[in-house]
């Protein structure tokens, strides 16, 4: 019988990943599909670098002779950036290739167009890799949804700013001194800007937005925020009430538009992303029927990721559930005024509309206000963090903090 | 276009939830199946208790009646005990239909006959509900398998007994007076003896043990413990240790066998179930390709356990990706000698091969053992509960903690 047959793009970290997992469970995989699940081509960009890993197999840094094999029925794309992968997958499907990505960069900007031609053209499109990597986190998702409205999902959704979080709190770091540490260690790239600015966490939150409200966050009222600007006395200061920076990545429905906020949040001890230490990933979704359920596990790396894809292949081929939904069914509920805490000198200049509860020292200052009224905040001076969880009690509980 | 008929068997706290979830969720239902999906007819004890939801629902007492009408698509088990329900949902498989069952008695000793069943006659078989009410975990579980091997999992499966623990620990009850609260609540039957005595976490974990593994655990090897004999002193006590007390199933391969494991043990902070409070349930899984991967959430309850098994309604029809074990090719890591905390007069009796890390006080003792050993301790006068989670640290650090 003929054998499946993929075409893999990329060979780094995730590529390596995914032809490993495939030879070594070779016999899961045959026993799955009833024929060999063969790479049959790997692209790379630059091909001296490589070697090819077993005979049979064409590397070659020319899409055209992969697409034009005279047999593909899987590519798998784990290169980076937007083109060219966009263009290779769009040619596969057309093709009629099923097609799984890796890509969170490239899938936040053509997912829904690759979704519409994959369905046109009637093959799979998995994507479970690009968030989360290993934690089966589109698959809960999708599964939830057929019984739930999602209302919101929370995540810590980049394990790299989380590592360097988790370190600066745990080894006394500054900022710097952890991100070198995050590099050593492999989890930050040479360049690291996509990961502590927030880049990657929001590629990720528009890939969840798309399949949980069925389109793109608004620009308007999205935020993207990085994790450069703590530092280790907020950290302690922070840890003094209780609380533990966290960068948090947050998709929820306003009316009739996605906000998407990421950005560094405080979380309280109730909340279910308190306890995620470092390169974990971990997401907390709200759902009408079910409640909140959070997934934790690691975010990246060569074989969870490698998982993920292997999951989205042995899904190849099968329809999906569609998902649908009654929109304006469900009532939204209205947060109350969230929890602020600002450094500076908050007398000077706190927006109209903020209710004070502490003052926990010269500088330091807890209050209650709306998203709205905060960001009229003169930024130069003055950095609010919301908090996130129930955090009234420690406040209350909390010895050193004097009412104003 | 006909309907999807379904028989709907019990109609208490989960048979009403399910009933009111097709109802307002008709819409949703609908788009998917492309038909109405319709309750025809609902099984109870007593039908004098009852009223008719709408006047086209046969509500009876007698399961011939609803096996026996002229069209019947669906069976829902929503009630408890291993008989009737057994036989009812074998009657149902030999007439066609498929079958979904929140019954975790009824499925831990009969599960997977049903499950060669259902193949033969070609019709689903859904049980997400009987493990974790609305957490995915099944789902979740069967995805995992596809691409990996599971090697453990730890789970808090009973929500009543962790509100016990939590309750005694947060608001410093006795099990008592808890368990009274947990009753009040709802959370506890008036028998409380399935909850506390760890058989409804066993069920659950004897389901997980034949999803995994595809066999039930061994029962020589297999532990059943309750949460019953833990003191509030024993609570502070751990407490002053860094260490919370979580009723924990734990199903594990050992060698050819499986060893399920209930009972009491005492997490570290680094623990993924440490952090599980209240009626909350999660699992941890260990797998070989992804690592550790964590959920959380409603363990029961009306509205979660009906979304489970509306998930798996939608589910119905469709063939399972067959779960596919490459046996004997992974090495089984061995644990190292876990470190276990002891009540009593330890020096008076600590088994051979046990190496004691320190005295905290006259009558506690933190030491190391094989499971084997501990379990020749005499348990008339000592108590010895496992830790889970790195601990070392933390003994470490104690400053309590004086050395024997
Ligand atoms: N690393 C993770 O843990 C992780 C997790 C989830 C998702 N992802 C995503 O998976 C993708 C791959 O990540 P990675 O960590 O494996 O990256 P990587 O280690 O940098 O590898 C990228 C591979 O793609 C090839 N490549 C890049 N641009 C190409 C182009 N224009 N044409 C042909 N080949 C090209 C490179 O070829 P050369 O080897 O010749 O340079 C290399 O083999 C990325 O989109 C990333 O965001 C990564
Ligand atoms: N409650 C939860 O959160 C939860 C979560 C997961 C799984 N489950 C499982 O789901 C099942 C139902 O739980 P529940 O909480 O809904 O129980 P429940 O409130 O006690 O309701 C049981 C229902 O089943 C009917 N029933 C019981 N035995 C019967 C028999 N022999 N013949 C016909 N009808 C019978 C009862 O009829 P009458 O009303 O006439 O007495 C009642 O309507 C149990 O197996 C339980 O373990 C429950």
């Amino acid at each position: 019988m003929s054998a499946l047959t993929i075409g893999l793009l990329g060979f780094g970290t995730v590529g390596k990943g995914v032809y490993e997992t495939i030879s070594k469970h070779q016999g899961r995989l045959q026993a799955i599909f009833g024929k060999e699940v063969k790479v049959s081509a790997i692209l790379v960009k630059n091909v001296s670098k490589h070697s090819v890993p077993d005979d049979d197999v064409l590397l070659t840094d020319d899409f055209q002779e992969i697409i034009e094999l005279p047999k593909l029925d899987v590519v798998i794309d784990a290169i980076v950036g937007r083109e060219p992968g966009y263009t290779y997958l769009r040619q596969a499907i057309l093709r009629g290739c099923h097609v799984i990505t890796a890509n969170k960069e490239m899938f936040a900007f053509h997912g829904s167009e690759l979704a519409r031609l994959a369905k046109e053209h009637n093959v799979s499109l998995g994507f479970e890799a690009t968030v989360g990597g290993g934690i089966p986190i589109i698959q809960t998702i999708k599964q939830l949804l057929n019984a739930n409205k999602i209302e919101r999902i929370e995540g810590i959704l980049n394990g790299t700013s989380n590592f360097i979080l988790t370190s600066m709190r745990e080894e006394n770091l500054s900022f710097e001194e952890a991100l070198k540490i995050a590099q050593e260690k492999g989890y930050a790239e040479a360049d690291p800007k996509n990961d502590i600015e927030g880049y990657d966490a929001f590629f990720k939150a528009v890939v969840l937005s798309e399949l949980v409200f069925g389109k793109a966050p608004a620009q308007e009222t999205s935020v993207r925020e990085g994790i450069t600007d703590i530092t280790i006395e907020q950290i302690r200061m922070a840890d003094s009430l209780g609380l533990k920076f966290k960068h948090v990545a947050s998709i929820e429905r306003e009316k009739d538009a996605i906000r998407c906020t990421v950005k560094p949040v405080l979380t309280a001890e109730a909340h279910p992303l308190y306890r995620v230490e470092g390169v974990q990933n971990a997401v907390s979704i709200d759902a009408d029927i079910v409640g909140n359920i959070s997934l934790q596990g690691p975010g990246a790396g060569m074989f969870p990721t490698a998982s993920a894809i292997i999951e989205d292949l042995i899904h190849v081929g099968r329809t999906d559930i569609p998902s649908v939904f009654e929109e304006g069914k469900s009532e939204w509920t209205v947060l109350d005024e969230p929890v602020w805490i600002i450094w500076g000198d908050a007398n000077a200049g706190l927006p109209e509309g903020c209710e004070i509860i502490s003052k926990v020292s010269k500088d330091v200052f807890i209050f209650k206000a709306s998203l709205e009224a905060v960001s009229l905040l003169d930024t130069s001076d003055l950095k609010a963090y919301q908090v996130l969880g129930d955090y009234a009690p420690a406040v209350k509980e909390n010895k050193q903090v004097q009412t104003v």
